[in-house]
């Protein structure tokens, strides 16, 4: 790993952007490091959640745009615009859809496609040191693999208006429209809510979560009422099939016995 | 009726969910006493509104588990686990959609499928004493029926937040992410404000106000420009009958006059 | 015109109701005026953004009532309340999806229609004069062809509460809910907040606003993932073509150059 620095402890896999000199811009690599990083913690047993930041409190500054123009004039004839954008928005699809909890952690710039990134996570957190901004249209840009996940994140209406002014937001502002959870005071604030969402996290039954995090994106979704009956069906045939394994029954015995459950570490 | 409490007074019938041992959890039978409620509000000409609530100061805190067992065990083969969920999800679909106006008065312990419920309806006030949560993931288990309608209410975000971590939410925190409506302080304040809203249902049409529920639950899942126009199709069809008909017209001539109109008692 | 007051100054087209004795409520003729001034705008290579406001301080008492009654009358037969309240659907479509970008300023009066109308411009700022409700049902009618617009700005859940009880919403509660973006302290504060979103758009490239806005309205209606993929397949074309057109090297050129770029003036 280049770009990124990943760590795995406990029940997660620590993923630091690492490109502090470009307030870790995203380059190509560190999408595809990313994404690696990502399958390898999907494959492993112990990991639950994915721990995203961004080394030396900038989170992520956006699209390194130097790279892109590297890239492009290194590609004989092809589009490598094209490919690199769609490739982030790879990410963002994957990073939202992953089985495993997603926390952002958030510091100092959080900026174009570091704003997405903040998106896709389930949980996001930060302190006052954040700025917040889609600025891609000052530069002649859309904000366009990031746009779905944004509008998921504060709806439309905020979408609209961050997007179509590229204004700065902070984070008390963040916290109100709903991009972010949960505002801290500094660093070791930020530290002591991330572990205790790890620790909540670790409360959960691992299985219920995929479930419950793939149930919750589907519900979204839904557009008509047959839709709505169908998703309704496959989720009580999910919940059946819970409570009848083998979290299902360790979590009832756990509770009559008033103890904790088997997963919880 | 064993598990609730109704009666109707003036334009609303009040459900109250009356287990207070078990914090009103949901057992099947209660499910099917709410629902059979519902049918003969709905068929009640007098009847414009809905209020839910529990006895004893708590709203109800999720489903009944022990009464989950007892079902399984005594159904000869046959998936009792799928067919309690799926009826309690039959519960959420039949309250959002009710063309009655729903109010939720909220108090103690709001969990999980009794947050759910609370998002079915159409406006949800609560007193500091409430305590909301997702914790079914504690338990092994996805919160399967109540997911759209949480995603539909909070937000996916929001939803995701808080079904990925059982985290709970006090009152304060429940009303900034939209999850209540008002805020009030204590058992007396709450009663007033379910007087007022009431009041201001009183003052609204029941055809029109039946009407519009329905065009903003279809307006919520239009997903294109096509279907938007139907839509405004629809609802333009609906206007014009309105303002043509005896509500309509009757609205008009009050508000000439200066009175109110016959259907405000 | 005979109902609104327009003037284009710099890359603003500033479109005043002007029936200040009816509170701007919206006739036919204002319907028409203002679609026809929407076009224009759009023709016009100077102009980037709407403005929206309602002249002697009060955006927009709802739709005037008397006006349609006349219309039906003088109307051989056809359903000339269709008609009106279809055409003010027609204007909410374009309000809502024009590349401009539309700023509603709004003081006093904002309800019904002017509420709707509030809900389509992309950013939408306020001061402490105004005062938000839905009170068609009140009259005997449905907010019909609003619904889908006042959906998509306050979310579902705010959009029953609101249009089931007929409820006012002052200022501050209308920023806590998200139906405006901004809340100034009078109309110079206004005034100014506005100037600042002016120059704000006014640093961004017109033809990526207009490429972004289309984008995050067909991103809210992404109702699966083979649907997103499609989606963002696009947008990394669009991403293509900006980068390597005009405004994207104009754009690299001026941050590298450390100077506005040329279609800032």
């Amino acid at each position: 790993m280049q770009t990124i620095i990943d760590e795995t402890i406990g029940i997660a896999s620590h993923l630091t952007l690492n490109q502090p000199q470009q307030r870790n811009a995203i380059s190509l690599q560190m999408v595809d490091e990313l994404l690696q990083k990502l399958a390898e913690a999907e494959e492993d047993p112990q990991v639950r959640a994915i721990v995203l930041r961004g080394a030396e409190h900038n989170f992520c500054a956006g699209g390194n745009i130097a790279n892109m123009l590297n890239a492009q004039q290194s590609d004989g004839g092809s589009d490598a615009y094209f490919h690199i954008n769609r490739r982030f928005g790879e990410l963002m699809e994957r990073f939202n859809r992953t089985p495993l909890v997603v926390i952002a952690v958030l510091e100092g710039a959080v900026m174009g496609g570091g704003f997405g990134l903040a998106c896709s996570a389930d949980i996001a957190i930060a302190d006052h040191s954040c700025r917040f901004a889609l600025p891609e249209t000052r530069l002649g840009l859309p904000p366009a693999q990031i746009a779905p996940f944004v509008v998921a994140r504060v709806g439309l209406s905020q979408a609209r208006r961050l997007a179509l002014s590229g204004a700065k937001v902070n984070a008390q502002q963040a916290l109100e429209i709903g991009l972010i959870h949960q505002l801290l005071d500094g660093p070791e604030a930020l530290e002591g809510a991330l572990q205790e969402h790890l620790g909540a996290i670790n409360a959960c039954a691992p299985g219920a979560l995929a479930t419950t995090k793939q149930i919750l994106l589907d519900a979204a979704q839904v557009t008509d009422e047959t839709a709505l009956g169908q998703l309704l069906d496959g989720a009580a045939r999910q919940f059946s099939r819970a409570i009848q394994g083998h979290e299902g029954r360790e979590g009832a015995r756990a509770f009559l016995e008033k103890r904790s459950p088997e997963w919880q570490h």
